[in-house]
């Protein structure tokens, strides 16, 4: 496995892809088979109890999987996701989202991962774990 | 089973929980075994393509689990997702997010319901579908 | 959608492919988009607690599965298990296994099913509910 | 964490527990968190293709979990599967069946563990991936 894209080129292309006016999360760490994305907190993340959301957890896991396909296969926009699971595992203490994502499988159809969610708040409590499916393009 | 709570209330109780300016969503049927709700659309639940994104998709899914769970149990906000699982099935053309949720069982611990997603634009078309389950507060 | 194969033709198909002496299922319903096994009961199909295990609720959920593939896309044993989430709802007393299992989509790369499954025993109660897709042959 | 058995308590429970005259699986590792085990390869877990089956990766995968649960919380035959989602990656050359399980929370009401799945004939390769969940029971 190599890499086809660096995290800042991913970061753009997915800025430019949902005509966002500004990044939605940082790559901290790109390197073969594993990213670590951070997506910056916002109010709107929590659910009632103070804490971190379901749809914000997914995002975060979502976003990790697309970037890790992208850095992957390289700048191909139209991978979608075709299953996710999540386990919800502990409460999320309001913070950044930390999103460790691992490639398990990258083949002709499917890319399969697993993403491990953190807040920054509380860096040692894994709050969700998530696995999931990308359907690639046919042709690349 | 019976219902402990109306749509309505259900509406009420989750924008009051999620200190929300207006509903986030309308429940269009809510009947013992199963709820039908309606996200309308906003143009940030889209994604490259054109098409609905899957943490819109997701957040309609947890939303019909949370107003099924809330109104065979009563006002209780500290319900949490536990499990979801969605597998994505067809392009969701831009529209309202309509969600058809079905308890298939409520536990003393855990409820576990299905979700089948539609976008109100093809109505036809299931786009997504999921199941999950949520954890429910010990003492009721 | 329309049938490439009839319930007999799958249930020979899958004998031979698995070259069992005996039938290992019987398909008792099979129309377009939905089927109906039952798998009989054996006592290893039994774990702690007399109740009906994990694998064979599993395995009758996977014939059911590929049953429904075989019979939208004809005599193709080379289909594979891609994922599959099962959800366990309730103690399943010992009996043949009934799946039911419905086709959600039949794409090109993927299909994707879910499948209710009940034990003969007591057969008004579901024990356990499966989604999950099979990855299709590229050449059909 | 701290474990309330041994690897083989667990294998000797099992075994009772399911009425076995020999062992299922064997332990070939348990500390704080994780588990190794080795079940060995019989016939009956090929599949057409000369593949290990989708039900004898899902049984391994139970396994792990059963005897992950067992380990950290003691002699308790009735926790059950609540959940259980697999993802298959790649053909399973016969061999024994490697099940790596790792648990990621242990609640009160829920243990919730990850397991990786090899085949003893290709060791490098990873067959399929499992998340999943143990209800556990209410007095302990």
């Amino acid at each position: 496995m190599e890499l086809k894209l660096s995290g800042t080129q991913i970061e753009d292309l997915i800025k430019g892809g949902f005509g966002a006016k500004q990044k939605m999360f940082n790559i901290e760490s790109l390197v073969p088979g594993s990213v670590r994305i951070r997506t910056p907190f916002q109010p709107r993340m929590l659910r009632p109890g103070n804490v971190l959301s379901g749809p914000a957890l997914f995002t975060a896991a979502d976003l990790a999987m697309y970037a890790l396909v992208m850095g992957h296969i390289g700048p191909e926009l139209m991978a979608v996701t075709a299953n996710m699971n999540l386990n919800f595992l502990n409460k999320a203490t309001p913070g950044d989202i930390i999103a460790e994502g691992r490639l398990l499988k990258l083949g002709r159809k499917l890319a399969v991962m697993e993403v491990s969610l953190y807040s920054s708040a509380d860096p040692e409590t894994m709050v969700a774990h998530a696995t999931g499916s990308y359907a690639l393009p046919a042709k690349r």
